[in-house]
């Protein structure tokens, strides 16, 4: 089998290893296809050396299909097709004790804290598997876990039918909120300066604003008769877009911040005050999501088709990081595929 | 009748004038105390100019009793004690379309944008009058203003029994706050450099902690077994109070902002995220909440008359604002009884 080793900042190796059988509650799963996301760039550049101790096998937005079952495990059965919900919870801390284990503080994030699913089999707890279904591609499955991501948010953001929806940020991530976003019947404006991914947005049907070319607030004023938008979802990481989210808010409107901000940001709390605006934090997703993404992708109600620009070999993966860093493009697979060699 | 008149920065007057018939749908009160609050300040200090036009007589937070009753009036005797509650909303823009009448894009605030109670007589809409219990001492009354302010927040953060809360910020409505949270049943800690106003608030049975001499954190950890507080107030106006308030949260922990922050602040965003956290804006009352203030001090529930430090005649009106700029004090208020000269 294949196995994609991050060896250091920039730096990735692919060996060739023996499958192990799958562990005593464990499943051995045929990896398919691996989505590359933000998080996998941040470790592709050596920002996450701190927690992930090099070599380490990274990747968490996966599909594929059982290929053994271990001991005590009961329920699945070989070739059934699967992806994973790579976090896992303590169950002792804080958060777990309150109810919000799925930002669990001493998580265990498959393909972060442990070996992740860009290798050709993957063995991992039967707890976290999730069955796909049949007639879903498994090159689509493997967008599961991004639009897990998206429902988290939406769900959090309590977005109902008829609200302006402003969504900075228009990656796959992005893209994907104002899917879900719009398909609760909310008014969706999408904040992207790339052509590409506003090209990829109007496919899905979102409207996409180029904030370098067009003032966005007053976009969004003029759209909502001097009000503003009830919800801002902040997903492109950047003070520019924190300032953007902030200022096309109406009167208690809604602020979900979803991007990774590593520095502290400038913020201007005044408007909070003023207007009695909110902000949420949100990450990650709970089992529902997950539950919920599978149901949204499979029924076609997301065409997440439009959103793989590239599938790339195994042998091609760094190819595959690059491109993703070059941007212009939005998900990137890798295909791990035994039978594809 | 005296009016106390802004003139510029720092500079007050006190003029002789003829008291003025109330006009239709008014009525005439004749004022006994007038606190003197953190918005005062800033007027008084110039920094509000642009929007207070001098002369003007500023002051918002009142006790009086009616003293004529102006055309198409009803429902008013003189001699009635009473308070003001001193904004008036448009009705028509997008706030009061909404529902949020109490932050209307258009406020008049009394004792801001139009004339207010540091005057012996004080004609005020009819609508914006609320009757005090006789029992009610008047001074104890000019406090039901700041103590409308503290129940808002608190309704506001969705305090309940058992919660752990954090004040930052130890002035009249940091106290009033960690009171009406504690009559709720939280667990609340106040956090404030100032000697005299944590001896204020442990008067009142609100404990409190220098952050100079104490690691605020690692205090709210070892109170929560490790978790971290369920809400936090952010009432002192500084960064430092931001980064304390953003600290000591538990996962899904609640920031309420209740200062004015003139710049932006620097706020760990990936705090926000990691955590899922919640900021909440907040700003002045809605009318229910002035009626719980009057109910919560006439009932002695507040014991309002331990955060007066003192009572200025309005001949010391000067004298009453350097008090309260030099730190050390809670509420100061003028006093401007005709009958106390």
């Amino acid at each position: 089998m294949k196995a994609v080793l991050y060896r250091g900042a920039r730096h990735l190796g692919i060996e060739e290893r023996d499958a192990q059988p799958p562990g005593r509650g464990q499943v051995r799963i045929a990896v398919a296809y691996t989505g590359i996301c933000g998080t996998d760039l941040h470790i592709f550049h050596g920002d996450m050396d701190a927690r992930v101790g090099a070599p380490a096998i990274i990747g968490h937005e996966m599909s594929g299909r059982i290929a053994a079952v271990g001991e005590g495990v009961t329920g699945w059965s070989v070739g059934r097709a699967v992806t994973v919900m790579p976090t896992r919870s303590c169950g002792r801390c804080p958060a777990c004790r309150r109810g919000h284990s799925h930002i669990c503080h001493a998580m265990d994030f498959l393909g972060i804290d442990s070996p992740g699913a860009m290798q050709s089999f993957w063995n991992v707890p039967a707890e976290l598997v999730l069955p796909l279904p049949e007639e879903l591609p498994l090159d689509h499955a493997a967008l599961v876990e991004p639009v897990a991501v998206a429902v988290h948010d939406v769900r959090r953001a309590n977005v109902s039918a008829d609200q302006q929806v402003v969504v900075v940020g228009g990656g796959p991530v992005g893209v994907l909120i104002a899917v879900v976003a719009a398909r609760q019947g909310a008014r969706v404006l999408l904040v992207e300066p790339d052509p590409v991914r506003r090209a990829v947005a109007g496919e899905l049907g979102i409207d996409a604003v180029d904030p370098t070319a067009s003032d966005v607030v007053a976009l969004v004023n003029d759209r909502t008769g001097g009000a503003g938008a009830d919800v801002a979802f902040e997903v492109s990481g950047s003070a520019a877009g924190v300032g953007t989210a902030v200022d096309v808010l109406t009167t208690r409107g809604r602020l979900v911040l979803v991007a990774i901000h590593p520095q502290p940001r400038p913020v201007d709390l005044h408007r909070f005050f003023w207007r009695e605006l909110e902000l949420l934090g949100t990450r990650l997703y709970q089992r529902d999501d997950m539950v919920e993404a599978i149901r949204l992708v499979a029924s076609g109600a997301i065409p997440v088709r439009r959103l793989i620009s590239r599938v790339e070999p195994v042998e091609a993966v760094g190819a595959a990081f690059e491109a993703l860093e070059s941007g212009g493009v939005m998900k990137v697979l890798v295909d791990l595929r035994e039978e594809a060699r």
